[in-house]
């Protein structure tokens, strides 16, 4: 499967305006109150993760009759529902791309367990494939190498975020930039700029996170 | 100084209800919009960060004519609008307390450069005395010792986020408990819960953030 959508359940108002608009394409997978919600817009979740404390018995209900596919993550096996949703997404599916909405404007917890998930053993690899999308900010995930990356046109900034310590960091042509940078702990390199429409940089070890945004009043 | 308040720009919606109603005490300083918004809500900040470029030239000459104290950081020093905020109450005002208000919704680079300025060489050893307030999130941090900490009334998740490697984490009684656990890299135990009104954790090294939070709809 090419692109996978992944819905949870952060408050709608941070979502991107293509969400609002039922704009996406592609299949969906929902988590906890994320499967509610596409079904409230007319979107029936391929999978649906989730229990009755996400949701409340009711609204259960109404997911189990229309989803077919509903999982539940087991407290036991460290593993969250969204973590289950990934983990279904890229095992199940083999999903080239997947997209993640809903992760953002709500508990900071869930968002930064969302963030720090690529870093794990299990996922690593497959970080590349992930974004977390919403209303002002993309964010990809690249492992060691050399990248040329594309400026989304209603983005203004860029920013480079290494979350673990990162080796002989490059940033070749953008508006700010670093040659061999060594970095030793997170950092976010923010509200840096693409000159033109792409952009190079490259580095050596360790896991890249880089976000393109824009301002929200 | 005892508390400190700080408000950097993301959106009003992020904001505490006790933001909202004007009902926080002590002092603040205003970085970039958020000097702004401190003065259309009656406030004058004690000291202003930012420059034209962020206001737009109409907006800073209010804050010029307002505002007693304004700083501009300066790009070639390698430190953001909110680091120099940062600097100016932990070093001159030498405040026991900085709590950091607006700095969640909007551009995720900017909230990411805020959340881990702590690792800063410069700022960690002040790390305790910085949190991150929001409508659903209060953020702390910890360095390498024995804590007992209080629940927040209005929170019900309690998160355990180290930000560095760790070692030696105990959870000694909240929900989910952990027994000197080696981290390796940034991970968020998310929704954990206190049992009863406090709780106690230990670790031996590198830096923790904790996060009490509630659901937001």
């Amino acid at each position: 499967m090419e692109v996978l959508n992944l819905l949870v359940g952060g408050p709608i108002e941070n979502w991107p305006a293509e969400l609002k608009h039922n704009k996406i394409e592609g299949p969906w997978i929902g988590v906890d109150r994320g499967s509610l919600r596409l079904l409230e817009r007319g979107i029936t979740p391929i999978v649906a993760v989730g229990d009755y404390d996400s949701l409340g018995s009711q609204e259960f209900d109404l997911v189990k009759e229309k989803v077919q596919d509903i999982r539940q993550a087991v407290p036991e096996k460290d593993e969250t529902d969204t973590e289950l949703a990934v983990t279904v997404a890229l095992r199940e599916f083999k999903v080239d791309r997947l997209d993640i909405y809903g992760a953002t404007g709500g508990r900071l917890d869930h968002f930064l367990a969302n963030l720090f998930l690529v870093l794990k053993d299990r996922y690593r690899t497959d970080a590349p494939k992930i974004r977390f999308i919403d209303r002002s900010n993309t964010i990809s995930f690249y492992l060691p190498g050399e990248y040329e990356i594309e400026k989304e046109t209603d983005k203004r900034y860029l920013a480079f975020i290494p979350l673990t310590p990162i080796k002989h960091l490059t940033l070749l042509d953008e508006k700010y930039r670093l040659k061999d940078e060594e970095i030793r702990f997170p950092i976010s390199y923010a509200s840096n700029e693409f000159v033109g429409d792409m952009g190079h940089f490259s580095f050596d070890s360790g896991l890249m996170c880089v976000i393109q945004s824009k301002d929200v009043r």
